[in-house]
């Protein structure tokens, strides 16, 4: 089943694909989705499937390097996630910064301590994250904050599949301006989607409509702003940005808290 | 003036200290805090007495060593909030964990690029903050998630208050089991708060009630399951958290996203 998000007047609402159409669901992803027989008008605007409270990003996680370090995690701000056709903005004085496909765990309920017998009975679904990154601030900040955590750094979407076959076996692809510019699988993983949950749920709680992101198996760009930025995943369709300069992003921190379709 | 927030059957409130006792507001950071007329019972639960979405700690910013180093920050993830007397669960696999009173600088609205000129205008209010740190995963892990992010460990409390006098020169007291453990100043952070705040949201944004942890001069300790712990600030009161064995916190796990007394 296909899970998306759409803002509405009452706030972001989910909704379920059915054949053709989107239909409205009431409820959250920590208690029940069940239909409401109202269709999503077509001009509804998709926001980000899920509003994470938390986001973690696996490091260092694709072969052959990964195989021979220890799994190790870190974390994204919340502000940071924007749903489809959201901008990201970058900031040229960090330098350069990349797009990244990346396979999401969409977490559907607390999680903490996750063996190989349970861990995946935490999973809600999956969906395209886009873990943007500015490269070079890697070397300055060894902590990754200052990498990880601009404005639009991590778009989400377009919806989440809970019916998705061979998690481990996804080809990921990145196109900007329509040309493609890389290609990965997570069959390239060095650890693998239930792995990441073992390990990140070792140390930390989960809990409804989190994330981890998987890594990026060379699936990755850089971009600069006026970039038409297009992620895609087997079975998870297709999730796309425009890439604006920073310059725009400060003058309009209001208009990202709607962009990002809080509940808070 | 000072602000709590307070478990209630229709979930979290804030409420202002009236000479005598505590009253309720209706509104939260973001919008505008009204008094309403009622009266916080007694008995009322006092909750962590905001719900950050971000929560940034500041990296070795305690003077003489963060004098010779660029400031660095670190994020830690919100489900790790809980408020006083709600506990700090401790896992003896990961090593020592301490506790460490920090100033808590709590934000008031969007912020973003914030300058010497505008920072401040950001705040709105102070609080006392435990950084919990499992110590020795420091080491294990450089990116700091295996050491910050255990259950329960960001006490903030007990309440904001926004009309504080010279955060920079603010007393801090860590007391294990009645005794003395530790103190410093906020006087010795190489980092002070109006450049946390510069430094901050220079690569991230941040909104109300959004949490940035000034760092630890000295006023810190190591703590076992079974300790009772009480931090002080000047001005701030006290926080006061027990330290269970993290053993139980895996059966209590739904049990503690109550404590958090988070509305989503």
């Amino acid at each position: 089943m296909r899970f998306a998000r759409f803002s509405t007047h009452n706030g972001p609402r989910f909704a379920e694909w059915q054949n053709s159409h989107w239909q409205f669901l009431d409820g959250e992803i920590a208690t029940r989705l069940t239909p409401n027989g109202e269709r999503v008008p077509t001009t509804a605007r998709m926001l980000a499937p899920c509003d994470p409270r938390v986001i973690v990003g696996m490091a260092h996680n694709a072969l052959p390097e990964g195989r021979f370090l220890p799994p190790q995690a870190f974390l994204k701000s919340s502000r940071t996630v924007i749903g489809p056709e959201d901008p990201i903005f970058v900031n040229p004085d960090l330098g350069t910064v990349n797009v990244e496909t990346e396979l999401a765990i969409v977490i559907g309920r607390a999680a903490r301590n996750l063996t190989r017998a349970n861990a995946l009975d935490s999973v809600f679904g999956y969906t395209i994250g886009n873990d943007v990154t500015a490269a070079d601030q890697a070397s300055e900040d060894t902590l990754l904050l200052q990498a990880k955590n601009g404005d639009g750094y991590t778009p989400l979407g377009p919806w989440i599949e809970t019916s998705l076959n061979s998690v481990d076996a996804l080809t990921m692809h990145v196109f900007v301006n329509g040309v493609k510019a890389s290609t990965g699988s997570t069959s390239e993983l060095a650890n693998l989607v239930i792995d990441q949950l073992i390990h990140v749920t070792r140390y930390l709680s989960l809990g409804p409509g989190d994330i981890i992101l998987g890594g990026c198996p060379g699936s990755f760009a850089a971009v600069l702003p006026g970039d038409r930025v297009r992620l895609e995943i087997d079975g998870l369709g297709y999730l796309q940005n425009s890439v604006h300069s920073a310059a725009a992003s400060a003058s309009s921190s209001t208009a990202k808290e709607d962009h990002h379709g809080s509940q808070r």
